[in-house]
């Protein structure tokens, strides 16, 4: 579930990020505690053989190594690529989740431009909004991992109520080796069109308007499966990964304390703990973590999206819907 | 209320920004004033412990920790970090802004579509009007603190004329564990439909007009509860919030004066009052409270949206909106 | 008045650009002289008291000080805060410019869906033309000064004859603490409402046309006052004040010539004239000076945007679209 | 074929992208190894003509030209170039997959729109389908590799069935110098008008809708093109591909490891294998790589798009869309 | 005209850019070999006058004031200021481009909503085009040097058959100290209001259609012009520029090899050519180039674009309009 805390932040208080520093659900520390204990093993033992088993000599070299390392460490740009591909992250992260299909446009539409209070304009009015259900959760099926585990097979998705048995004919009949999401808006489109033949749409201008917002309802979709299936290439990913590893990896190294006694440059002090190399660790692999953690948007990381959440909600409203729509008539008598 | 101060630098003038520094409200000065006084606090402590109470030796260990932190303070990545975090709430901050629902847009639809100048059609212009600010008040309600405070239950709300109590009950009566600012859209809908039904809206045309202007309205009002709901991920926030803590808790101990006679690079001179350092945290400090200040404009800021000024501003209009039409009519008559 | 160079620069050339470092009109130079003389002025008194007032111990003192000062200023980022902000400002600035008001979509609608060549055909589309221009005025009105000043009141745009005495009277009547320029649109929809009825606009598809074409010139006017309202918010732009004020007073310290003969890491030399100090002076403040000016494009800078120009040149197609009407009624007799 | 990887990252775990860096295909590897290697056998050649071949005197001029060089490398702007130029490269690679051409909207509108189940009515939209798939076709043979080779003369268009034998002759007979892809679309636009007017697109409101989504198409379309037309200008290219290139030169001979015993400032160490400059090499030539791979994103890389794929999709959603429609019409029978 | 070498980095082959440094055409090396001969020259007289005429004393003043100038060069943030800079051009150039006008939309519509086979409506037809070419020939002639060259008065224009004689007087009679090019659309609109009496445009639904696309067409129009009127300010040109030259007046001194036999650090060896400094003069003078030739992309230039080509197909296109259209009626009487 998205981690909201901006009911926290509210007003600009005196330190008033602090707080966020607290928190543990879907926090930096939660995320990365793991691999900070890895770390921070890794420095140790370095730091125990370094301090207990090396002779002189070999002291010595390890004392050259360590500087060298130290050195090239702060040539890794790691600041600026991180800077740069966090942001081409977000922006994609963001483009997602404004693009995630909502129905209510299409509901609304649909409530006032299909007419008939019998069964049958019931029954149309339903159909309708199934088919545009059914149209989002495919494309969540494919895109996320959650509904994925809740709808593992169209089984599951006729079971819900999304789809009727002659239509799952239909559909499977369709072979494709293509995702078929596209095939609830053919019949969408059929059903309006005969739904204005029977004068239930009143109008083209009507019945233009529906296949307009459905047209704009299908681009959310495809624009979900488009990030889903051309991602931010794998070298760039890559890249930004091996520099933030080096750059750990020559920490390891490069940041243990020396012997005092030496005199080496920066080497006049042996904390044991270096505590800014570790502060360091976090801020980016920290950073690393917000492109791990958003580059899919569509899992189970504490900060994904809600994907069941929204059919859940696109259902009820679906329903609500029905029920609404008999109140109201009630309600709007009462008023005038 | 938001800050303005466009007006005070409409011309590029001598020393043109430096009035800005002298302004109180909004300011820097009195967002980070108490922050300072900690900050001070903290940095004399340290400086008087170092200067009159350690011995020789411990004060010879003092300044190597301190030049240890000041070398690391300097490689924490503040500047990279905050330009590019700061880049983005700004951003966010302002689509925020660019999104707040205006009703202006649907007002002129309704009052030019919707026809009769009887009681009837008085009544229903003013019905549907109701029903828009009804849903920006539900948003707003959930995203800013200042109109929670203002409407803290549905009661506020019926009693000041959003809603009439058999709306009420219609609403209540919708169950959901979702926020149901869509409701009213689905009345306007209906009661919209019902007007063209009994040709108060004229034609299709006039109908889905006014239905896409409130489309329209409504993804204005889904985005801003987006925004408040799927925040910049709390580990991003996070990541940068520790970065500018550390490193003024590295300065803290780094930016000390040390003994000059004691001949360390770049300590020949005690200045006693390390300017530049207070300065780099009025710099960072404040470049962080930039951030702070955006992440969420909702809330009661010196530079926060004026969210209750924007109710108000909707209610009047609609309450002249009655008025001009009446008068309009007049001075249309006086000007043929 | 704006200042246009692309002609200068149409193509690239030997030393393309250097053509444009002799320009004064909107220069570096013009808009920094003064800044540039005080700065000199203050650099020359220091040198001069250090060369000539301080005795040797003072000396060793203030050298010691300058090296300091010259030390931290190097840690100023002036560079990134500048980048950063100013990409900003140069945002809003372009956004303004491209949401500027035009009435020639507008009026191309009217002139084409409002019928009737008789006198009170040619008023009614004079009329609703004169509330386009009038909104529009309002706006500038408020956000530009230079549009303020020559309308410095309600009478000064009755008198210009963008208001009648009798809409005055109306626009007064509505007691309002918000600014008042979307009431010409609520005019305007009325009286396409009523050409509407009368038959003048042929059917629902024009009216609707025309109206959202006014929503646009809406849109475009509130998101200038919004501009203006809601501005950069005020600790951002101190913060970069600070940090490049900050820059230059830790220069006028840091970079004086230090007796050569002391010995000073860099200080082998005395110029007298601290030409790369002087040049810096002008990249960072000539960078701020950037934001200074289009951080309010409707001032009276020479960059600023000529809302006065704008005013005229609508008002003049206004009159020329009367004449050219006949005209090109002439015309296409002709041509066929 | 695009390398999908998302679904490997859906959720942040432990060194959750550790597994993207073992992956082949699409991979930096992948795309590096020749350069690698040719690196690394300069580096080696080198560092055996240094160690082996050169007199004292030489070696000692060899050092100095060694340290000269690490000296700059370290000032070439690598971070900041790439870092710019790639963010550009991405954006405008991002955006050509936005404008991929995809004949679903159209598709749709066709199918509710032009009405007639008997043969004609058939044909005529089957023809309007081919026309708007001969118009992408035209577009990727002309910005595609793969495409073109697919399609290498307008022959195997005509074979394939995407033009008939007489709409060629009509299509060669119009003589220009300019790519003629918009021609299908004058077809489309008149075949349009001809249905309106023999009744099988019912009023002007279905019409124009169809032309509005045609239009858009085509501005899709010629987007794509203009993305061909008008890459990234050379100049910019070239800045990088030097500043990328005379990096890796100075490297060559900068980052050579020196005798130890001569005591050069960072020259300890003798590892004989530059690990640093080796990952670094990963680093900047994998960002460039980005760059070359998404630059023109229609070639045959692992990662660019892939056209075939979109054409045969388009192709086979045109077949089912007379197929579905048949089923449909059964399948509607059946639910109500 | 634009250089496309987009296909031949269509694959990301070994060394893939490379093959682009040998270009001539529209090359770094065809923009800056004057530029970098003027600074190989100076470079070269400047060290001339250090290694011979100069004596023993003024060497060693000179040696201290190359330091000092290299010292500073290195604090010129020309990287910066030029990633900022270019990065604006380079936005400002693409949205030109994006936003030249194309009629092509406008000319579908016409085509399939302007009805009558006979003289007449081809001539209706033809002369809504010619509007529509001639205003955009007026925004050429105004922001593009090639195009003006072509038509340097009015009479140019009206002898390559964009206007009648007629129009032009009534042109010329529309007295106005502002750009005309709005002019034309004025006529358009009224001749398609005519179009519509007279029953050759079928309803208002195709008039405003029609309306909207010219008022689309306009805004690009009005765009461009924009774009060459209100340039990026003159200021922030400037400042790049001079840090620019700053920098390489700055290492004209500063990059001299030094005597050896000094011991300065850092100039233990004297190679003569200052390879690092040259390729760095085309790097920042590369970049800088960049955004010369983009600054205004309607000039000259081997990068800029090619206006006269667009109206010269433009023009074609116009032709074969009439030509296809009486083909097509043809082809799709063998179609069927």
């Amino acid at each position: 579930m998205t981690v909201t805390y901006s009911s926290k932040v509210a007003n600009a208080t005196f330190f008033g990020f602090h707080r966020l520093l607290l928190k543990w659900r879907g926090s930096i520390y939660k995320l990365l505690y793991r691999e900070f204990i890895v770390f921070a093993v890794f420095y140790t033992a370095i730091s125990l053989v370094y301090r207990l088993l090396l002779t002189g000599a070999q002291k010595r070299y390890f004392e050259k190594l360590s500087i060298y390392c130290d050195r090239y460490a702060e040539q890794i740009p790691v600041t600026f690529v991180l800077g740069f591909y966090v942001t081409l992250v977000v922006n994609r992260w963001w483009n997602q989740f404004v693009n995630l299909p909502w129905p209510d446009r299409l509901m609304f539409l649909i409530s006032s431009s299909v007419h008939g209070s019998d069964e049958h304009g019931r029954l149309l009015r339903r159909t309708l909004m199934r088919y545009v259900n059914l149209t989002s959760l495919l494309i969540f099926r494919s895109v996320s991992t959650a509904v994925y585990k809740r709808f593992p097979t169209m089984d599951h998705v006729v079971e819900a109520g999304f789809m009727t048995a002659d239509e799952r004919k239909l559909f499977d009949h369709l072979k494709s080796p293509h995702l078929k999401y596209w095939v609830p808006f053919i019949w969408f489109g059929n059903l309006a069109a005969k739904a204005r033949k029977e004068g239930r749409i009143r109008d083209s201008v009507d019945l233009q308007s529906l296949m307009t917002e459905m047209n704009r309802y299908r681009s959310w979709c495809s624009l979900l499966f488009g990030y889903d299936w051309v991602g931010i290439p794998l070298v760039y990913t890559q890249v930004v990964t091996l520099a933030v590893y080096t750059f750990f990896f020559a920490c390891l190294i490069g940041r243990q304390f020396l012997d005092p006694t030496k005199g080496y440059a920066g080497h006049d002090l042996d904390l044991y703990i270096p505590i800014f190399t570790l502060l360091q660790f976090f801020f980016y692999a920290g950073w690393l973590k917000v492109a791990e953690q958003l580059i899919n948007p569509f899992g189970e990381d504490d900060d994904d999206f809600e994907t069941n959440w929204c059919i859940d909600r696109n259902l009820q409203i679906r329903k609500e819907l029905q029920l609404g729509y008999l109140l109201q008539a009630l309600a709007q008598f009462l008023s005038y």
